[in-house]
């Protein structure tokens, strides 16, 4: 059932069906594809809501966010249910990322009660400088206008429905359309009518939220090339990405597209560490790499090891042989790493392979080469979506550094190695603030902070837009862009660039930083 | 002669001549195109220099922009008579615009000692926290690389060289690989050297800054090709500028692409102040739209007039009569301003046009048409570069916010009120905040301050990318991405995000801002 403003709409005539991982059977009831007049409606129904919601106070969109927060928590258990039929992934996790989507949107809440995120600029008039008078500047950061954001498959609560995208949107003022990931159209319509209800609840403008469901790739495009939209969010494959950036890139009049599309995060382990507590990280690998089902965009897919540790190889394939796979999201996951792996296997050596509980379940596998060899085939470190790792072993520094410099985008880079190991490879850190958008020392990148400081982004191919992240608070900043009001009387400023600061935000006022 | 890091090279074939507006003839000795190997060279140059670059402090940044305008000023009176020759502008606007790039550099090189623009966050660590420790997260903005600038031919200094774009690219530690405007090679050769002695008496990396020179497509297209180019800047026409976003959306790694494409940055008179100063406003009209012969981005191509206004369009008809025009920078501005004029005076009345010295000038002209024509024809709208604007008549307030709702992306627009007509019309603000980068009151849009505050950018097609502005010190943040550093030791910090804050810059501390 679409969700359109405050109505919901079924016009359309091909259905489908949510799916469940553990059975590979259909899940609930049938969904139904929105037509291009239901997408049309829609994005419509935003724009009109563009106006009226961004001149709401930022308290009022402040207090939307929390609603929903109150909202989705309300939906209580039947949201976690329906989510685990639909993602097979565990209760504990499901808690989770119920915990960090409702965190999320209360700290999007806090960040618009504060109120320095708009980056409110003034610079003073000098009306007697000589030969031209200086004009009166003030510039902050508005919203854009209505965002097509889509769901990702791996996280059903966090990215998806109210996930990071939705809520910077929403919280920069921004009107969201929602395109439904069609493997949890279920958790998707509940979390849609619980955003829906907040709205209603709190009479906002109608539009300001609508959700679409869709299985082939009509709907989106649909929403991608409607003149309206200002913006694409999404986070998911390379080639879904990719395609929608190609049609923004394509349309009248070309839109920024904010594709995570994922990266294989390669993970660098030096000799001094894996002489110290190699066993340690063999583990500590493995877990990182299994989590979620390998289903992570910051999965570590691979890892590059110095020469001689076959100690950690023999430690890595033990421990693997007792690690418990899982059910992949969707079949076409499942088939995608099936086949990923079968084609690694043609070209590099099974290090080692967990076990499963039954034929549906996929096995974790970690292959191994040489660097040598990825350097020359760049198929053997492209990313099998799932819980696989290529262990890549160098045979020398410089193997280690020109697989460093050879590395294109990705989102993550993980460095192993004690404070010896740290400053013989300054020059890794270095090269690796060129190709990634975090780095991670003594730790692993799975698990995403969503914070201040957090970027989760980096650059092509990881992201069709380095220049940003799709968690944290700057995530905000994908939806805004500056505007400036030359001698504006005080009384038509925006409150955020009055002269008395009555939002007691942080100002850059004549390039000095006062609140 | 190519600028290629520290030597000059011209192994080109095709030649060609600067040009002198004031004769029509050509001016200055030939200047060779650069070709596909020389463009390969500075572009691999550029790209070796990089990391040397953007590991220097920002002080030695600073440095090199200082010595920049140092270098500059000490070319003394050549550099605006070659300016002089190949624009045919008056000595005192291009001692200005001197003047203008001369301090544009000296206020990036002071935001860099300064140094909060780089946007630290910190996200401390919780170790204890439960169910999963928080790591520690540091987030800076760091350069993405070789940047191409394309000079723009209206501003032969300050959009030009050593322009906004060059020192914002420098200043963020992006190598600049420069495309010369063929319209003024002699002064961009000037300027070019000028830089290249600025890096090489600093002793920085060779290939922090080149130039190549070109007047069919071809180089440019090979720079923003190339695969080491990561972002592009350029200030010129729209169709130049879509070209550039095209091909770089069509690049196996996309890139960002700043064409800054000009608009006719409509201005909007209200009644009460017409009543009130008419005629100084017609006066002040038409020294806007002939400032330097028109060919100002923020010219005000249209204007759009109350009802019953006949004492100000005949003050206009009046005062342009007596109006000089002047000189356009090349043969083919001119010939397009007067197939521009030809065109528009097929469908609307020339209200008035001023006098010419000689037949090589060009006249100032003001059409005039009804609102509802030039909603029912777009060609009535379009930016015809040079001394001339649309003056359209609204038949009510309705048709003035019709035509304000109809508005493409614009760079600025501009309303003329008293309070009273201000607080009447406060609606045409809100739409014009979605319109345009910078709204301006009772003013003109002409003469855009370089300052923090600044936004010289706008939504499509005014831009390719609204999110920026490609004037004052914000125009930085077009060449740098976000990287975070997770449990870094101190030591292993870039200084910016050191615990001690050793920079002392502002920082978002754990949420606060901190310094």
């Amino acid at each position: 059932m679409q969700l359109i403003g405050y109505q919901t709409s079924n016009q359309g005539t091909h259905t489908f069906f949510g799916y469940d991982p553990a059975t590979g059977q259909p899940a609930g009831p049938a969904y139904t594809e929105a037509t291009s007049a239901e997408v049309d409606q829609a994005v419509t129904l935003a724009q009109q809501a563009f106006d009226p919601y961004r001149r709401l106070s930022a308290a009022a969109r402040a207090d939307f966010l929390e609603a929903i927060a109150e909202e989705i928590l309300a939906l209580g258990d039947p949201l976690l249910q329906i989510a685990r039929t639909e993602t097979a992934l565990p209760e504990a996790r499901l808690t989770g990322e119920r915990g960090r989507t409702v965190g999320q949107l209360r700290l999007f809440a806090e960040l618009l009660r504060e109120g320095s995120w708009v980056q409110a600029r003034i610079d003073h008039a000098l009306p007697d400088r000589v030969p031209a008078p200086k004009p009166d500047l003030r510039q902050m950061l508005l919203p854009i206008g209505p965002i097509a954001v889509f769901g990702a498959s791996n996280f059903p609560l966090a990215f998806s429905v109210a996930g990071g995208d939705t809520v910077s949107a929403l919280a920069a003022g921004c009107p969201v359309v929602f395109k439904a990931h069609p493997a949890h159209p279920g958790t998707c319509q509940l979390v849609g009518e619980a955003i829906v209800r907040a709205a209603n609840r709190l009479s906002l403008p109608e539009g300001v939220f609508s959700m679409v469901h869709g299985v082939s790739t009509t709907p989106g495009m649909a929403l991608v090339e409607h003149p309206a939209v200002k913006a694409v969010a999404f986070t998911g494959s390379f080639r879904g990405g990719k395609a929608l950036f190609d049609a923004a890139a394509r349309r009248p009049e070309p839109i920024p597209v904010y594709a995570e599309m994922g990266s294989t995060n390669p993970v660098f382990f030096l000799p001094d560490i894996l002489k110290e507590r190699g066993a340690g990280l063999a583990q500590a690998y493995i877990q990182s790499l299994t989590l979620g089902v390998g289903q992570f965009c910051t999965n570590p897919g691979v890892a590059v090891l110095p020469p001689d540790q076959e100690d950690f190889a023999n430690e890595t394939a033990r421990l693997l042989a007792a690690t418990k796979g899982g059910y992949l999201l969707t079949e076409g996951i499942r088939q995608a790493y099936l086949a990923g792996i079968g084609n690694l296997t043609e070209k590099a050596a099974v290090l080692g392979a967990g076990v499963t509980d039954d034929d549906r379940q996929v096995k974790p596998v970690v292959l191994e080469t040489s660097v040598s060899a990825a350097l020359e085939d760049d198929h053997l470190t492209e990313e099998v979506f799932g819980p696989s790792s290529v262990l890549l072993r160098a045979e020398s520094t410089d193997d280690l550094y020109a697989f460093a410099r050879s590395l294109g985008g990705h989102l993550t880079a993980t460095v192993h190695g004690t404070e010896k190991d740290l400053r013989e490879y300054a020059d890794l850190l270095h090269i690796l603030q060129t190709k990634v958008g975090r780095i991670v020392l003594n730790g692993f990148p799975t698990g995403v902070e969503v914070s201040h400081a957090m970027t989760h982004g980096g650059p092509y191919p990881s992201t069709t837009d380095a220049r940003t992240t799709s968690v944290g608070t700057k995530a905000i900043e994908r939806f805004v862009r500056p505007v400036t009001f030359q001698d504006f009387p005080d009384f038509l400023l925006p409150e955020a660039l009055r002269e008395a600061n009555p939002l007691t935000i942080w100002r850059l006022v004549d390039g000095h930083m006062k609140q």
